[in-house]
């Protein structure tokens, strides 16, 4: 017998919950080494954009940047980490997805910076830097975990 | 002229921030897909064990027990974001490691299981069931980020 599958599918209430973290500012990011491909660790700022999806806005100086450009596949986690009982139950969101640099000529890109400055006002003083780009994350699959033993797939057209 | 890092070498209020940072007891893992090696990310529980170092507490079902098993190569990240102000203002410890499973008949193994339990006490429910196991992070290097143009690298011997 095929080992049975710990992961359900996603009802509303999972659905529900999703978005919610997906309202989070910030995520964690997980990147390949663009030399060796091991494995590396980022902040980053957040956003679900109405038009342009799941986004970030990145620093030239960010270690990721490079990881980016040049190995696009990457996973996020979203999720914060109350106060009381076990960190494990916590609910957050991973997903693994593909980036891709929206270029500073891009016609989307005005009215998607002027989204990110309305939802991050102190952004102002770095967002036009020449070394400052959004990225766009492509999801292709997801997972919510809601706590120990209450996972559900997310289908990434519920991103 | 080559381009300045902007990471400078670690002084004793960034050793301390570091040291507080590891006393979190979670942090998000990036790891590579065994099958395919592109990114994942999941939660885990963390600790500093006085005598085995950086370490967590993983169950078989967790996609990341496979990676670390067949891919040891990983990076962690510890640090809460706080209520107020730009998510990337707040303090964060990214160490990349190499992962290695504590064996169940390891002569440390008692004593370390111990030292979890006073840590975490509700563990006791499934520490012991057959699929768990502990796993050692080796650290290779770290940067402690404490803000905007404040990072740091800490030596692996500091953590």
């Amino acid at each position: 017998m095929p080992p049975k599958d710990p992961v359900r599918p996603a009802d509303d209430d999972a659905r529900r919950l999703a978005k919610d973290l997906l309202a989070l500012g910030h995520a964690a990011l997980a990147w390949s080494d663009p030399d060796t491909g091991t494995p590396g660790i980022s902040r980053i700022a957040f956003a679900r954009d109405p038009e342009a999806g799941l986004l970030t806005l990145v620093s030239g100086l960010a270690p990721h940047f490079r990881a980016l450009r040049d190995r696009p596949d990457c996973a996020l986690m979203l999720g914060e980490v109350g106060e009381r009982g076990d960190p494990l139950s916590h609910p957050r969101l991973m997903i693994r997805a593909r980036a891709a640099f929206v270029p500073q000529d891009d016609p989307a890109r005005p009215a998607l910076r002027d989204r990110w400055l309305e939802r991050s006002p102190k952004a102002r003083v770095y967002i036009d830097l020449p070394d400052f780009a959004f990225v766009r994350f492509q999801p292709v699959s997801a997972l919510l975990n809601g706590g120990f033993a209450r996972a559900f797939h997310i289908a990434p057209e519920d991103l």
